[in-house]
């Protein structure tokens, strides 16, 4: 499987992320609210572009997450792309994720 | 809980504020109101992104608030994210804090 | 009373505002309008923010009026901010602020 | 009167204007339509704001109307103030000036 | 008249303009189309702004009409201006004007 | 009425364009779809005005394509001329052509 | 065929795919999603524009894919062309591609 994530490629600012089971208290002790205005859920970067583009230059403007980093993601938004492993990838924009979890 | 919290690294511009008991008389004299067009709260910022990005250079602005900042809260917006400890945090963008408190 | 509005520090180009007192006609001469398309309110400053951020730099952009000002202010719009002295103090943007009285 | 006119400077691009008194056709021969899209009116200028900000430098750009100048001016829009003259005055942003009357 | 219209400067980037007589088909072989999304008509220009603003500079961006050029304009849209020669003056916004014609 | 054609020159980054005949194929082998989302038909430029300004400097940025170049457009949008020789002129922004036939 | 597709050169940063079949599973292991948010589609790239333009300098900035490249795109968007060998082709922006797949 990792050689099919392998080929899948964002592209600018964009995030592919698979996002973690569903559970009441994740491992790093966040409490996934049911009631809050906006709900939100945990994830793994697995791949992120170049970034976006400076549009003087049109050089890329590097991300602020990297492969690996484990996400707050908002419950809502954001784009899913299925694989063979049946789990759940969706791709965000850089500015849609909330905060790293470490 | 403090470690927990620590794990939690807001990206971009975002901030992560724990939000204060809602009392009517706050201990810096600040009354929530209840009749005024848009109601406020006030909070304790626990962490900061490293702040937005320049779009030509790609550089971070730091942010003008920093953790253990006693701040001013708009009632409404932002995203709410629950801890072991029960307590209230939300995610807010900079510019949607209203004022320090000192 | 003053020690807790000094307390109050606006953020980037927020500015805390004292309300007049509804009255028909100010020392100044303004008579208050009931008839205009917006009404307007007198006010005095009493904090005003770093002022908005600069995009490219991150600077701050001082702001054009300062605490003491006495402010032509529009009757709807800001946010309240209630102090146990019973004034009415709201929060304007640097924008909003139509203009001073001198 | 004069000295209360003074006393009201204008914020940023804002420009105080005193409304010419309704009538078909003024000095200058301007017919004030009745039937047009979009009614105009005549005035005068009475001070002005500093000017609109540049967002790199914080300076002002300054206005191309001053006091004294006859503008014609939108109908509909601005925000009234009314002085103890009982003329009819109105605060503009430049940008809503339609020209200048010479 | 000459002289009235002379009075009239616009501000900024706006145009005033005396529209054509509605003709089926005017004198450059221009048919007003009756059927179109938007219907057009065709005028003279009479007086130009010194033009928009450089937001850094603040020096004016000059305007790529002149005074006397016959011009495309749409149907709808402009502040309409009468004068005492009852014909039609309309300002526009320079990038509203459609063509030049020659 | 190559001579008519001659005399409309576009304002800034406006196009005119003679519509091709509504064909099932053209010769370039495009078939123009009924069922897309957004139907598209084929064109020919007659002429381009001198681009959209520069914000900083007042320069005209040039226009992409040239009197003469087949191009697909989209079926909605622009302003109809109509001209004396009953052919279909419309008039489009430069960002609204979606590609040139070669 | 080829020849007629090298005939559509897409303008500023609009990109020619042509959408692959609907199949359940790609070759590449990409499942396409029935009940996601927002379905996607995979393509390859037949043509691709010279980029958006600088608008400063009015220099075209590069697209990131290039003609070949297979790539994820959003179900809905896009603007259909259709050519004589009755596959499916569709002009998209490049901030519309979601993701190279490799």
């Amino acid at each position: 499987m990792a050689a099919i994530i392998k080929r899948v490629i964002p592209t600018l600012d964009r995030i592919l992320v698979r996002r973690a089971e569903a559970a009441n208290v994740t491992k790093g002790g966040i409490v996934l609210t049911e009631k809050g205005v906006e709900r939100m859920v945990e994830g793994t970067v697995v791949a992120v572009g170049p970034g976006s583009r400076n549009p003087q230059s049109g050089n890329y403007i590097p991300i602020g997450v990297k492969a690996g980093d484990r996400v707050l993601l908002p419950k809502y938004g954001g784009t899913r792309v299925e694989m063979e492993d049946k789990k759940e990838y969706v791709l965000y924009r850089e500015a849609d994720i909330l905060a790293k979890l470490e």
